[in-house]
């Protein structure tokens, strides 16, 4: 059997979103911020803590089911899993959950994402403070720390370096990303640069974090919360909001796949792992990129949204300086991208934001609503292993 | 709906099964093991790497798929997943293999756990070196650690004190347990205690750990790595050995379930996750206890194998002291249970060598072989969030 096609198709649908407000400093401990967004995403969708009956989080996440399910009042769970690599996971937990609905092992699943990333634990400052230990894990990352790749952003500049000799870009193929995200972050209430859109001269003028990467190629640390409510495509619909439909989900890890140091492979400018995604994405959903509407491209660090839209056919190699340019991935353009103003603009709760932007594109209820919405592509974190959604109207 | 029954019965089977050696101190690196028992897995099954499309592993895995597919040449996978909460996880893996072979995601899934359990890191010291840090479950454990109950031996002893007390049960009944799976693990090479079974007096006369638990009561540490080559049941049929036909896996978290201080509840005797596990694995499987041939019943301590016995309705509740004495639960018994030696005897592989124990049973190559082995239950780990899984024939 050679067939990308999984059987999740339509099987499921997000039929709840919840968040906390997000801020620098929460005041209050993860667990909170974690029950209050699963609260609200419950409440979105008109259900009860006692029937949600699955939940799925990333591994890095630190409130463990069994303390929501305490202190939100759950009953029972019959499903429960987490997925690794930081940001890749954001998708991959919703694969998670539709796998547990199409086999029959769950009804209400809930995944989610919490965290006080900027006043507790800062994942900007990379593995330079990990313990070293004979993991194969902190073993992986000492091969690369004599040579000062110690941090997100060093990682990533290895990569954004070479895709602009390769391609012949400038840096303005990044800044026209940062320009579009924080334009809508500026329409976007709930966005923490809420009014505060920027030019490609701030861009350019932002400081060195590690060259070819400036201050405003890189996502915000956030404190808060969002979870989503899963059920299926069948039981959404007799909730209270419009359903998104779960047209495909899909995780890719390729060879060569690593965890944010990717580098032995012939060329370090392309994201395997996620044109992997992108095929079963398609080969599931029966569509292609003509289909989509919108996209929330993962935006830690600017360069790899080129290199997304690269994998997912919107437009050829080495095109994505020019597809991004013009306004061409704001709202009114051919390809509006991250409309909730993505990492960069809105939060960064690890992906799990910018999908509920793409329940309420869905939904049409996006603060950056553009006129059609049919297909939203939902991407996860980049040069990991990965994951990717498309979600569909009902 | 209220069914328990979920659509995974018959559709996946174990395939292939590997191991290192079970050891104290395995000279190599966590990794070595790792790639060791999968590439021994895939070779007793006929499959190779490139085959692997999707892995699972414990949450407390330290090799994460990505290291592993390059030290073993894999190529692709489009799942991958984790499950928390130690050996609590043994047949989440299983179920999380389940699910996505049923929906279509991936075909091929190696499940596997990997440690130098003993040499490295030992759990049995518990959370007493763990940082204490304001995260939910270093808070969760800060609430216990005052009084004393800092590792796995002290959090159990509490629940099996009650159950001593609550149905005027002797140690004798622990005892019972720790005899069968020594009797067991003698007769088994493979296990550390080959050679070297023992008596209810060497029970009787071992020292505390933590009373009511005497040293023959707790599961050994130990080095080395177990995996497991899971497929659909169709194409298991074509490959190399006998497929173990995973007839119903589930996993239960129940109200008051914690990690491994589930003390707030009406009553701590029992075990009201497992009990959700059994009802599911009945419902899926349509299967009772009285279908049951064989256990391969957790034992990381004995008083909790005899409220696992209890749950899954092999014998009534506080009546499982009758049910372990008299050489039931051994070879030749009414029930025999952990024939491969039980991680008492064989090896501490947080539950996954019980299960490829399990497989073996169906094939019929068990050191220890009862004339009966249509339907074989697995139990994970007890006191935690939790698994389970029946196997039968093909």
């Amino acid at each position: 059997m050679t067939t990308d096609a999984s059987a999740i198709r339509d099987r499921a649908a997000i039929a709840g979103i919840g968040a906390t407000e997000f801020s620098k400093d929460s005041g209050r401990s993860e667990l909170s911020l974690a029950v209050e967004c699963i609260a609200s995403a419950l409440d979105d969708c008109g259900l009860r803590p006692a029937d949600i009956d699955g939940m799925c989080a990333y591994s890095m996440e630190n409130n463990p089911d069994v303390s929501i399910m305490r202190s939100l009042g759950g009953r029972e769970l019959k499903w429960f899993s987490r997925v690794h690599y930081g940001g890749g996971a954001a998708c991959g937990v919703v694969l998670q959950a539709c796998a547990a609905i199409t086999a029959g092992i769950a009804e209400v699943v809930v995944v989610y994402r919490a965290m006080n990333e900027r006043s507790f634990q800062r994942f900007g400052a990379g593995v330079q403070n990990q313990p070293r230990l004979p993991t194969t894990e902190s073993s992986h990352f000492s091969w690369y720390a004599p040579f000062g790749l110690l941090t997100p952003a060093s990682w990533v500049a290895m990569c954004a370096q070479r895709y602009l000799h390769e391609f012949g870009a400038t840096t303005e193929a990044f800044g026209h990303i940062a320009v579009a995200d924080r334009k809508h972050a500026a329409t976007n209430p709930a966005a923490w640069f809420y009014g505060r859109p920027i030019t490609m001269d701030d861009h350019q003028s932002s400081r060195w974090i590690v060259e070819p990467l400036r201050l405003l190629d890189c996502c915000q640390e956030s404190d808060g919360g969002v979870a989503l409510v899963i059920t299926s495509t069948e039981r959404a619909r007799d909730l209270k909001k419009k359903p998104a439909v779960i047209r495909a989900a899909a995780q890719g890890i390729a060879p060569g796949t690593e965890m944010m140091t990717p580098y032995y492979r012939e060329s370090i400018t392309d994201l395997p792992e996620m044109a992997l995604c992108a095929r079963q994405l398609y080969a599931t959903a029966g569509l292609g990129p003509r289909d989509l509407d919108v996209g929330i491209v993962y935006d830690h660090f600017t360069p790899f949204v080129l290199s997304q839209l690269e994998e997912f056919g919107l437009c050829k190699r080495g095109e994505a300086g020019d597809f991004v340019a013009g306004g061409n991935i704001e709202l009114g353009g051919g390809f509006p991208i991250n409309t909730h103003g993505g990492q960069l603009g809105e939060a960064y709760i690890h992906g799990m934001n910018g999908i509920a932007e793409g329940v309420r594109l869905i939904r049409g209820t996006s603060a950056n609503q553009p006129a059609r919405a049919e297909h939203v592509l939902v991407t996860a974190g980049t040069g990991v292993p990965t994951s990717a959604l498309i979600l569909g109207q009902p």
